[in-house]
């Protein structure tokens, strides 16, 4: 794992230009796909699962059957863990919720902002080699919070043409019924904008490949989307009380999702730097996914030497990061000059796993620098907002003369007629 | 104005195909216009304004003489009316600020939620033949509540190479300073990567034109977006007790934003029908955008006549306007069975107009049905969360089983690894 200078790091990190929204190719082939979706609907469904998840389905849509088979994965520790977590996911997350609220004033104007939960959500699970059944408790939990009445979930299909059994034991300990067995850009494509089979949902929301990413910002617009995620990342800041083998082992964590995932540490000790490289070398060996890892650390890995803690927040401040560590010895104090991560864990026992899986937050989280202006997944995402103007006459009447004068302004003449012609009953 | 049955429109409705993203042309012309952007920078501004807005410009900020010159429009009326909108939104927006908290439970587990402000906001305010200084104070004063530190301004220059003086007035009035005379696709190209003028921003706002709509939809991932605004809309509510006039100027008022705009009634009374189609007539030939009015009720203007205001809530429900108003004799109580719009109108004295300039709700809203899934501009568009998770050492291992049981089903070992890596210095 490299180290290098704050200054070398940030060169870097300019340089590094989010290519993909110039990718052509991706995009004619993510077009292409829901064009096909929009015209041929179910048929393209069908023909697309065959060639991306290379098998002929007869159904697109899950079966109480296969529900049924399902329960032989379940084991009670995974039972028990699975519900631990939707419990806590459920209590962080009803802390979000929102209120409607009205104001009225003296002269009898009200102003107001009403709530109200969006009808139909999608969820996409990512499949294939692998389920997450906490991406459903993620996703999902937020949703029904809100008051989403009607909660879809779709996931690739394995080449058995089955979904993954712990997604649909997460799902059905959620009560969601209706999964589809569709993936990829074809997957939005049902979801924006309807087929045969897959009813037309609201918003779309969930992590994917970079076909799923590409297609969620096409239909943005037509429905609504919670992000486009990229390759996902941690921060990790350091000093010189620090573990390594707790910054390493949760460097690693981030590194096994995939090659492009980036690992960074920002440490004010050198020597740490150095015990980290270390701890990388000896706990990759152990693992499981060490080829992904090795990629991804090559790739992205970085050890980043700062002069101080200030320092340290300010480059973990222009990364930005999905999960920034503070492993330090007063987090709490280092806490106040972060202005931009999406998940911030604090000392050396909350590792970016436990977020992940268990502690209630969300890990829907703004990947590759966009918690520069986005947040992670929550109920606000299942909530929006109406605003409310209730005028008496009078109060009208009292301000007309000011509404007009801007209207004007603008342009704007039957704006000001609008206004006007109640001016001159009153008037009259 | 066509008057038709509810199920006639919701046809209409359902064959309205949101066509814009598959508009190849209007992508390959914003997409060149980004490219270039990022390649040629300042020199592609300076040739996309002389191209598209007529004018050789020497300069891409608006300079401090500019700004003494636009005193000489101001009027006292003027000044007067738009100090007072200012007042009013800032109190709305006010209501909207959000708090950071922070839950610490018994066993020393804290959760909590941190709200930081965007830094860099760059706000796109519409020119050419007309100017918005109303746009201005919607979208400057909530990123201002929010605390966003940087905020600049791009509008269109004139063919005289100056930008509307109202836009400077109102900007003035609430400090910001750094205007740039960019318009179209090329201003948010600038705003999203930079030019040696313009200075990067991280989120991108305001209304625009189609292809502003279309290159804020490009650029969104790289930078944040309020809204991919689309046509403007008004839906009214109106029992056999609204007045047809106000009803009228009222759709008017919508009318004469463009061509595309939607002016929609739905009533239950077939007599007010026909006098508010008389009304429209009556006042149309008095009004100066008369040939855009003519157009836009053309094409889509209609009054859709119901059974009862049940009916007309679930047809207001299916359009899920920008602009609902609610002309009937008891508003409130038909409130509650209204879910989608972007701004509710209450009663006959609270006309669009009144929310458009001057009451204090936003009039930067979700158009072409998005209300369905989106809100208007607020100030909750310029605040992000972070998620704060910290876990004392006991805590983590009280649950480290249940967290390796998820890591593993999910097939993900380092994940595993960072919890059991903590676990066995404990057992140790």
């Amino acid at each position: 794992m490299r180290i290098i200078t704050a200054e070398e790091y940030i060169a870097e990190w300019n340089n590094s230009t989010s290519a993909e929204e110039n990718d052509a190719a991706l995009d004619d082939a993510v077009l292409g796909i829901i064009r096909k979706v929009r015209e041929k609907q179910d048929k393209a469904l069908y023909e697309y699962t065959k060639q991306f998840d290379g098998v002929t389905l007869d159904d697109l849509v899950v079966s109480e059957k296969e529900f049924r088979e399902a329960k032989q994965f379940t084991t009670p520790e995974f039972l028990t863990a699975l519900k631990q977590a939707a419990k806590n996911i459920r209590a962080y997350h009803n802390e979000q919720k929102e209120k409607s609220w009205l104001v009225e004033q003296d002269n009898g104007i009200m102003l107001g902002q009403k709530i109200t939960p969006i009808d139909r959500v999608g969820v996409y699970v990512p499949g294939g080699k692998a389920g997450y059944p906490s991406t459903v408790l993620m996703t999902v939990i937020p949703a029904q919070l809100a008051g989403v009445k009607e909660i879809v979930i779709t996931t690739p299909p394995g080449k058995d043409g089955k979904v993954n059994p712990y997604v649909l034991l997460a799902a059905e300990l959620l009560g969601i019924k209706k999964i589809y067995k569709i993936g990829g850009a074809q997957a939005i494509a049902a979801l924006a904008y309807g087929t045969e089979t897959v009813k037309k949902v609201d918003k779309i929301v969930g992590p994917g490949n970079a076909y799923v990413a590409r297609a969620k910002k096409w239909v943005y617009g037509t429905v609504g989307i919670d992000m486009i995620a990229g390759p996902s990342e941690i921060c990790i800041i350091a000093d010189e009380k620090a573990n390594p083998r707790y910054v390493a082992a949760d460097l690693l964590s981030q590194a096994e999702h995939d090659e492009s995932a980036r690992a960074i540490c920002i440490t004010t000790s050198e020597q740490l730097a150095d015990s980290i490289q270390e701890e990388i070398v000896l706990q990759t060996s152990r693992l499981e996914r060490k080829e992904i890892i090795d990629a991804s650390i090559e790739a992205n890995g970085r050890i980043i030497i700062v002069d101080s803690l200030e320092s340290a927040a300010q480059v973990a401040n222009i990364i930005a990061a999905e999960h920034l560590e503070l492993m330090v010895e007063h987090p709490t104090e280092l806490l106040p000059q972060i202005k931009h991560a999406g998940a911030i864990f604090l000392g050396s026992y909350s590792p970016e796993p436990l977020g992940d899986y268990f502690a209630g937050p969300n890990h829907t989280l703004p990947t590759s620098g966009t918690a520069r202006f986005a947040s992670g997944l929550g109920v606000y995402d299942f909530l929006k907002k109406s605003t409310i103007i209730s005028y008496p006459r009078q109060a009208l009447e009292d301000v007309s003369d000011q509404i007009i004068t801007l209207a004007n302004v603008e342009g704007l003449s039957a704006h000001a007629n609008a206004i006007q012609i109640r001016k001159d009953d009153q008037d009259a």
